[in-house]
């Protein structure tokens, strides 16, 4: 079996990169720049599920992406700190938000899973944020 | 400088035990079985901020609290499904939730932050826990 992304993901989100083990995406709510990283491999629902280099690269890309992801945040005004979490209550395929917040945004301090609606970016400024997340990436 | 546990951690939580990089804590809220990782490092407030082998161990670190945790919460029907999250917006010091949920727990399918109000363990429970998952980690 092949990998492919939950339908609830497909959904909510737009691919930026692969990377060597995940693929990264980025929530489709413009209240946050949120990145969700979804190792490429199947039947994985727990970060102990995966075997240890998996985890170690995972890891690394967490880092990556938070460290990166704070930088371009920082430049609108919302990278105070990087928010990391697999959740996964509702959607069993692992997968790990990784979420810039800004003293000023909506949800803060609180968590920004169940905190009201996403608010959808609009289709020219998603290919622009997309666009800009794979140079700062 | 030595470390020394952020002040809102100690008063939220116990000492369990300490592992090579983490002091793991139990989270004074017996609605959930509920480990906080810290890593003993003086200033690290982002995964990020970790050089690479203190990153690698906090993973092995991650994954063997959130195996053993959900092993011990399934004796208890409340082992579905482990939630890891670094958040810290309050409390800078870098720390590791490890949450293990339950289909019938208070706050599911939701995040159990910002869930309404801790139900801290009686005495004699919260040493009798403690115990057990000394010999469970």
């Amino acid at each position: 079996m092949s990998f492919t992304l939950h339908p609830r993901l497909v959904a909510d989100t737009t691919v930026v990169v692969d990377w060597t083990l995940s693929r990264v995406l980025l929530m489709n709510d413009k209240r946050f720049p949120w990145l969700i990283l979804v190792p490429r491999r199947v039947g994985v629902s727990e970060i102990f599920d995966l075997d240890e280099p998996a985890r170690v690269q995972l890891m690394t890309e967490i880092a990556r992406a938070g460290e990166k992801l704070k930088s371009w945040a920082k430049s609108r005004g919302c990278g105070d700190k990087i928010n990391v979490a697999n959740i996964g209550n509702l959607v069993p395929q692992l997968h790990v938000h990784v979420v810039a917040r800004g003293k000023g945004d909506p949800a803060w301090p609180g968590p920004v899973w169940g905190a009201g609606q996403a608010l959808p970016y609009g289709a020219a400024e998603l290919a622009r944020i997309v666009g800009e997340l794979r140079q700062a990436l």
